[in-house]
């Protein structure tokens, strides 16, 4: 059992959370609570680093007539001690389960190789709470991927996991050295970009998304660039009542996404 | 100009982000951040109990030449010394005001005698950003009132205030003392109630939302109660691919409100 902060597991978990670099450098991430693992045992298992519970979880279990050894199914584990474990966490009333999985990685060429191409692209989108939610609304609209260009927040971030529900382990996605350059890609490779903007006269449910098609979405304050916006094939508008300025980037993206959902009949 | 954080007003300002007791109380709640006191600006003045400003945010007006006097614009107002300021605050990075402003208070009779009824109806929400987002959404849907369950989470809690983006200052709401009471009320009120249900075998995009409709949205990790699901005129269901097993709240309740929108040809 680990009883210390100064841990260096405890203190790589910790690391893993705050930094991006972290991750980066060692190719994870990791996943808090009891539903992310339960999703987690679904995957390949060489794609889990290991799993650390809580004093207290294995408690539960246990009074619960569950080893942890059969609970944990094969992936490796360390038990920590609940005041460890809880300054280990980044939730404050955390399941007692944290797992360190190794990133998956993705190809633009994947992406863009599948009988349908219903894509979903994100420039500069600042918010982890925000890109959670939309990854989580991709996968129910049948979103097959999702373009992000590199400014935006780190989708490993930990709170971006939290708010994806789990949809992290399905959904592909690709970062873009070169967004603009992306752009300019898919339009040679026969998708439609349809770009969310406040000033378009066209309004979104007037068009017809059935063939290959990705909506570009821009960050929360600014929206999108000029340049961005000048390679989408179209602009289109959602109306707004009222003296409100602008949507929730996560609510506007899943307006569109479900536009497109049901133009196609929710096949997906 | 207040120096300590132990004045009395600064005390007053912590209590009423903090507890939701001192803001019933009292009758106000507490709007941060310039957007919001840019709406406040249009407000009747006698809405307006006091605004801070920190000493950083004068000097920058002062700058710009422009005399805090003047751009407060006969709303009360008070200096607070940088550091005091920013323990006074709920965000990191605070941009210098914040403002008390009376809680608006609207009745159900208010909200059932219009021309049309659009409502949207909350049960049990729990998470204040999610609350903030569907009241800047409902706006922008054009809603014309939202009614909410009591255990919901409260409406003028800091961060709600913040989500909403200013729609707080414009979207008429209720909090009813008898949820299921009222929402029987609703239906003697020929107001046909739609429940967004995971379980529902209707489409909810099959649906005809023009005539007085309310769409009732549930709590975020137990969905609509038994209760209140019995009591609406139809259920219907937002299809989900992959492994979904539910949507945000704050994006189920958007693609409803923009499905009626849309029927009612964005007639707000």
């Amino acid at each position: 059992m680990i009883t210390s902060t100064s841990n260096t597991q405890i203190k790589n978990l910790i690391q893993l959370q705050k930094k991006n670099k972290a991750r980066k450098e060692q190719g994870v991430f990791v996943a808090e609570g009891r539903k992310l693992f339960e999703e987690i045992k679904e995957l390949d298992k060489s794609k889990v680093v290991k799993v650390y519970f809580s004093e207290q979880f294995v408690k539960i279990q246990k009074a619960e007539g569950i080893e942890i050894e059969n609970y944990a199914e094969k992936i490796p584990f360390e038990i920590v001690q609940d005041n460890v474990f809880l300054a280990s966490c980044e939730t404050l009333t955390p399941q007692g389960i944290l797992s360190i999985v190794k990133q998956p990685v993705y190809s633009l060429d994947e992406l863009l190789h599948q009988n349908k191409i219903r894509l979903l692209i994100l420039e500069d989108l600042r918010d982890p709470g925000n890109l959670g939610t939309i990854i989580r609304t991709a996968e129910g609209a049948g979103v097959t991927g999702i373009l992000l260009s590199k400014e935006c927040v780190d989708l490993f971030n930990p709170k971006v996991i939290r708010s994806t529900m789990g949809a992290i382990f399905r959904m592909p996605f690709v970062y873009t050295t070169d967004f603009l350059k992306t752009l300019s890609f898919l339009k040679t490779e026969k998708v439609r970009i349809y770009a969310a903007h406040l000033e378009s006269s066209v309004v979104y449910s007037t068009v017809d998304y059935r063939g290959n098609t990705a909506f570009l979405i821009g960050n929360e304050a600014n929206g999108l660039s000029r340049e961005s916006t000048a390679l989408a094939d179209q602009t289109v508008r959602i109306p707004m009542g009222g003296q409100v300025e602008s949507l929730n980037a996560a609510v506007a993206a899943a307006i569109l996404m479900y536009e497109r959902a049901k133009q196609l009949e929710y096949k997906f």
